[in-house]
């Protein structure tokens, strides 16, 4: 199969080339950049040198649609939403990296995003990816909209919950999460300069960042009712990796261990999903540079809350290893095929 | 006044001989180190080399009473409580940096440390040196039970609400707290090898921190009851600093400005906390060498809970400054003289 | 075919096992710990924890013997010696990462490592095995000594100066080489405690380092005559990579666009040595988790001086990616063969 | 005194104002800024929140007059050259801290910087700031150029050897320095991108630096004839600190005591000069945040060549530390007055 990435040029897009060219079963042919159209690849991303030789080309859907059976867009939200449309009405699969298509409804979109959709019409076609819970709808999807980093390192903690009655009180939900660099992209900015970036943590967006939209979004459909969580965002000295903390109070008596079950259960067929054992807690560096969620709980007895601690790698299940399952899933391939990174560490 | 330090060796030693070299009104004449007895200082901290001629001392009471006024105690948690006594009844003032006379019933030490004390009887002389909420306490005793980094952070952030009933309900207190490594001490640990920590991200003691029985004791005092809550400390990789994350469901609806000038009238006279304006929040960095904590709020409409964000550096205000200003108050010297460091930063 | 790993516990160890599980054409089946002996290997390396369901074994020859056809030995220095003597007698293919058979003469070893070798004999059989200039040696080889990681970066700088008589002026020769921390290993020490490696920068073992020993060796016989020069290593804030700065004094009036041929040509064959264009230059992040060695080079007009740099990740080119290639060749795989990963980046 | 500071936006600015607020005998009444003017200082540097209570000014050179007697000029290189002048010959006493009074002649300035100077005149009048060498010049001067911070690192080491003819072979000197990321100001560039700087170690401008004219001067001067080196910096992932090792040929057989002896006796009136005893070497953290350039030198019996190796905080002694240094001569201070900091380990 021919692949294409519109917008080679940031981190999503690199890394997405990094996956695929480990891939046994298809073939990068078509990748695109505004700003450096007609230069090679490894001008962009030097650490591409001696290992592949493609030209980042200006993006244009005919030749999208020659080149390729499969687009991946990795253009910035807002930017995205028009490239994909016209790609999907081509006739390509299209998986988006961008936020463009993740939320259902339009004024859901203006809400968190503080722009218009300029194409609503399509919201209804296009498919969560989060392959844990969606993988019959990605299979059959030809348009996927990719989740963002914090969603997916929250949904995969949170969804096992909403499969029974009574198990926690959602009112309680709190979402104290922490992320690495990486996830705010290639352009410099004051707060990511390095000498204000390390040795320094932070919140940022506190309690207004536009990740919630998508999360209780998805939360709702799982739960069947409304969901509303603060939300909380940090910023960490380091490159890649996001781990949410995650706070509910029980509505049950459960123990720790029966609650554990549940997770196995639920997750007895994701390879990518490990639930660690009790007394073991998730590190970002477990899942560096691997499509791994890591996932930890703990019941406090003291307070009769439940702790979730869940890690992955931001550019990896949370963006491009991510894409890669699903385009694994829309190609019929084998789910985890190119995708069974050993974590680097250290 | 003659000051001694008795085990320089460690992180809190050098930073309390950091502070005290640059402070108008004392003078360092005595320091002590198991390890390194006999040697010049200068060799077990070789950044001082140039700037300090004083030899290590195996510590003895007696000289320790000859040679000083008043004395820090920066020995480990356990090995303290002896020696504390012993300078204690040999009429010194002291103040100790360790956990061992925090907490006011042995009972409660028992619990949170796993070992018996020693000289429980000596508990109920021990002034919590929090001198926001304790000054004048502190001014009268002879014995200064110095916090912990994290209490001092989450108690300087919680405080304000304690003072007017009805303002939160406290059942609902989630404390998601992230420290740098120095405040884990100066000796190797697999954890903290530099491989291990840089670029990486984890929680640890998940809900059985020794900490929250420190902050529970002073909340409870605070509040008139007691006090049980969940707490998180997560391992930044970063050297200094404290920063967290603080989540409390408002029972009230009172406006953020007003909940801010709640906490503005109640630091007025409070040099070292600074409560930011609407829309910032603290940074690790703005406070790293200093003895500020600073203090950051946001109350959250969709879902009635105020966020309390609280920074300061573990090593000063959560440590050896925060010992300083205790000193400053013990000998009827100005509480911020010697203190006054700017941030560094970058 | 069946492969082993003497000492899967440290840093050289995890590495050779996440590069050997990616590998198509062998299959790890026996990894042995001292201190681990008996424990699943993902309680060691819990970031294998899903991935592979190895025991580690107590290393017993005779076990190695029936498991394996080939052997890693990834002991530390002077452990070694033994362990490798005992598989190249039991017949096995012997690849050993450690120091102990890379010095041709036991009085060198004596001289650099202040020890007795104590199995002399077998160090005529040991071929020292960088591959892009021992290949055919390494092909026919049963004991091979994979080179230290500051060594490759600088013998491969240096080889192609080495072919044409005349170009440098040997005497001139001055090494500042930098290295990342987990070239240190995995045990802890005051050096490499995260409080004290981050945001610090040092030189270490000055014109003393062992390596030097090794260099001068390889160095002497691709000349055909004794070199000796200085070499001073330091230790960078970061995980991986060691960046070699190489200065000498050009013998030639050569042009460096002439110079950069010689190279390219030298390197023609040579997949994982890459050589950058003019006004490039190496960075360690380019090579990061990767088998490349990047190389720049630059003509100083003023002072008639060559300034060569070369990078690589001192876990992979620089140890366990080395010796999968080496592997490579003496089981007629190919070359390359499991090892054209991307390099991580961000 | 009342003290200005012309350009407080950048890192030499705030670290100018962090420093003087500590100055027992001076007052900071003037700080300006193009971008912030009319702001509160504490809102382009949010750590000196409750601290000063300045507004940032527009540049005016008659503002300056009334409210100052002495300024420092921290703007870019380029930028500085008028306002200078302006300050210069409104009868104020300047210290420049960019380059642009560097150079002595207009003509090593258009080679080095690619641009006229605007002021050549004014060159003569300029002193170099290095007081260690300088010191009388800078007493009498009405206008010093502060040096850079490689410079400071490398003129430190070498000064001693300039003294006595025939201790080295000056044609072999070769300079490898390394810096943290604050060298480069506070302006967000791609490379100075966290997740770009971060675990990577490059060298920059290979040869070609714009320091190396400002070294070769005042080498030049130090020796009494031309010098020409090679100097190759390099970019470390830390924030403070600047490394340089130094290497060159000896010309005699004095041992390495002897050679120490002659720094010690060059240094004995210096006290932010350290010279480490045999044995030690510096470490940027031992410097860090304070005014100190630690020295250590080992010589290589090997190769015959002397290494040398100088370590300072690049914002403090190579900038902002030096300036006060430089301000206290030209003030009629005590030298070391209110420059005492001890470096903030850890």
């Amino acid at each position: 199969m021919r692949i294409g990435i519109i917008g080679v040029t940031g981190y999503t897009g690199s890394e997405l080339l990094r996956i695929l060219l480990h891939h046994p079963g298809v073939h990068v042919t078509y990748v695109t950049s505004h700003s450096f159209a007609g230069k090679p690849l490894a001008e962009v991303h030097p650490h591409f040198q001696g290992i592949i030789d493609l030209t980042c080309q200006k993006f244009e859907v005919e030749e999208a649609r020659r080149e390729t059976d499969l687009v991946f867009c990795a253009l910035p939200h807002g930017e995205s939403m028009e490239a994909v449309a016209q790609l999907y009405r081509a006739g390509l699969k299209v998986i988006d990296l961008s936020a463009d298509y993740r939320l259902h409804r339009a004024g859901d979109y203006r809400t968190w995003y503080q722009r218009e959709h300029t194409v609503p019409e399509l919201l209804g076609q296009a498919v969560y990816g989060l392959p844990e819970f969606n993988r019959e709808k990605i299979r059959r999807a030809s348009l996927v909209a990719n989740p963002g980093c914090y969603p997916t390192s929250v949904l995969l903690a949170l969804a096992p919950l909403t499969r029974q009655e009574g198990l926690v009180d959602w009112n309680t939900l709190v979402v104290d999460a922490k992320s690495g660099a990486s996830g705010a992209g290639r352009v410099p900015s004051p707060v990511l300069h390095y000498p204000e970036c390390t040795e320094n943590f932070r919140a940022y967006r506190v309690a207004v960042h536009q990740h919630a939209g998508e999360m209780e979004q998805e939360l709702g459909m799982l739960l069947g009712k409304t969901a509303a969580f603060t939300f909380v965002p940090h910023l960490v000295p380091m490159v890649r990796g996001i781990l949410s903390t995650t706070y509910l109070t029980l509505a049950t008596e459960m123990q720790e261990e029966d609650i554990r079950e549940v997770y196995r259960n639920y997750y007895s067929e994701a390879f990518f999903v490990r639930v660690l054992p009790q007394g073991l807690f998730p590190e970002t560096r477990n899942v560096y540079g691997s499509n791994f969620c890591d996932l930890g709980l703990h019941r406090d007895r003291r307070t009769g809350r439940l702790i979730l601690i869940s890690a992955l790698d931001n550019l990896v299940k949370g963006a491009a290893g991510q894409a890669v399952q699903n385009m694994n899933l829309m190609l019929g391939i084998e789910e985890t095929s190119g995708l069974k990174f050993v974590p680097l560490r250290p």
